[in-house]
């Protein structure tokens, strides 16, 4: 069997359970955001899950191959991106589990139901719509840039989903911190855990990793920093460790 | 001269250019936040600064022993900790320059005058008012419980005694930063730099110091952590420079 047609495409070992990814690399290639947001997010087994932006589904697998979630709803707008998801999910044998729905995650919770999901996954695009963009309607900008919706978009479907304290995990760019934190009361979110992304130990942060729970209890915790590298090109005993080579010990 | 007639206060060294502080142990002695604060904030050596809620004066103090900040306005509401902060700009050679108002920062723009401050710095109570309070009216619970202000109060008369592009340098505690961060956009402020504080490199955050500017650009950069502890009971090199032990090399 041809796993790959696409001569841009690739087939990637997740590390774990034997998982493995399609990716093309003419659209968009996971990193490590995906792969930290899996191991930050607290998802029970049999949880409902929904990815809003799944892209090639790299999530659910990340999170599946730690028994994180049962069923999950992938939600993506474009439809190769969408196609993809499902060719995913089927070389995983995933696909009783993992539903993709190629739709538009702006009004996720008309066709999907509110107050209905234990937890929301989301890794959105990170930068404002028309920052100097060549291609505007190439997968790759689509998944970095705000052109299908906002992260204000994101949250406020996030939050019609989930249950009465469900959780949403995000991960998102620390320059728009701030901005995301802000948008949260206004969405009927509270800040639960906070985590920053370092690259070095010394550097300032990239990434941030957060849960927010849907409900009125007041009281962030804010973890100890990830660090990426310890030396350059060497990941942290962590990292290494998160990116699974073998299976996990813990 | 007898510098402390009551027996509760004692005078402590500030580890740089010979400044002294009387405290009362009674009411509040300063902790690592004021240091951290004063060591986080960007402040030019003639810059016009406003402390809201000064207590005994410490960060006038701090700062000044920095080269941080030109003339000082200083506002604390209870009588006794006014009178011994003036106290310590007196016996620091520091009266002309810091100037203590005995006064309610919940209007201070009113008296001190709207949009003529580079700088405000503030160490604002962290507990909300109420929670298992044994004495309200003590000077340690007025410092610690928000009794005759709350953040919300501090973040508005801050951006209101600021010019455009003045900084606000905040330091408060990491379970009410979702709060603080969700509140600045109304207050016309925005986060520039933030940084948290963790007492151990694997610790959850305590502190967290944010700057926040008055005016409309956005962008807030996440700067490394900054660790207490490297082991027990001893402070990183950056801390033990921070409390200054003798003079400062940089």
């Amino acid at each position: 069997m041809t796993v790959c047609p696409d001569p841009h495409e690739r087939t990637d070992d997740l590390g774990r359970k034997g998982f493995r990814i399609i990716q093309n690399t003419k659209t968009f290639c996971f990193g490590i955001d995906a792969v930290l947001l899996a191991e930050f997010a607290q998802i029970g087994p049999r949880d409902k899950v929904a990815d809003l932006g799944c892209g090639s589904g790299i999530l659910p697998l990340l999170l599946k191959a730690r028994d994180k979630g049962g069923r999950f709803t992938a939600v993506e707008i474009q439809p190769e991106q969408a196609q993809l998801a499902r060719r995913n999910m089927a070389l995983n044998n995933l696909s009783e589990e993992v539903e993709v729905m190629e739709a538009d995650l702006r009004n996720a919770s008309a066709y999907l139901g509110k107050n209905c999901y234990d937890a929301v996954v989301t890794n959105p695009p990170y930068f404002k719509s028309g920052s100097g963009l060549v291609n505007p309607s190439s997968a790759k900008a689509v998944a970095r840039h705000e052109i299908f919706c906002t992260l204000e978009d994101v949250l406020r479907e996030s939050a019609a989903l989930l249950k009465e304290n469900g959780s949403l995990f995000l991960v998102f760019r620390c320059w728009r911190m701030a901005e995301a934190l802000a948008l949260l009361p206004g969405c009927g979110l509270k800040a639960r855990r906070l985590r920053i992304v370092h690259s070095r130990r010394e550097s300032a942060g990239e990434l941030f990793l957060l849960e927010a729970r849907k409900g009125e209890r007041d009281g962030l915790v804010i973890e100890p920093p990830c660090v990426i590298y310890e030396a350059p090109g060497q990941f942290t005993e962590e990292v290494r460790r998160a990116c699974g080579s073998g299976e996990k010990e813990t």
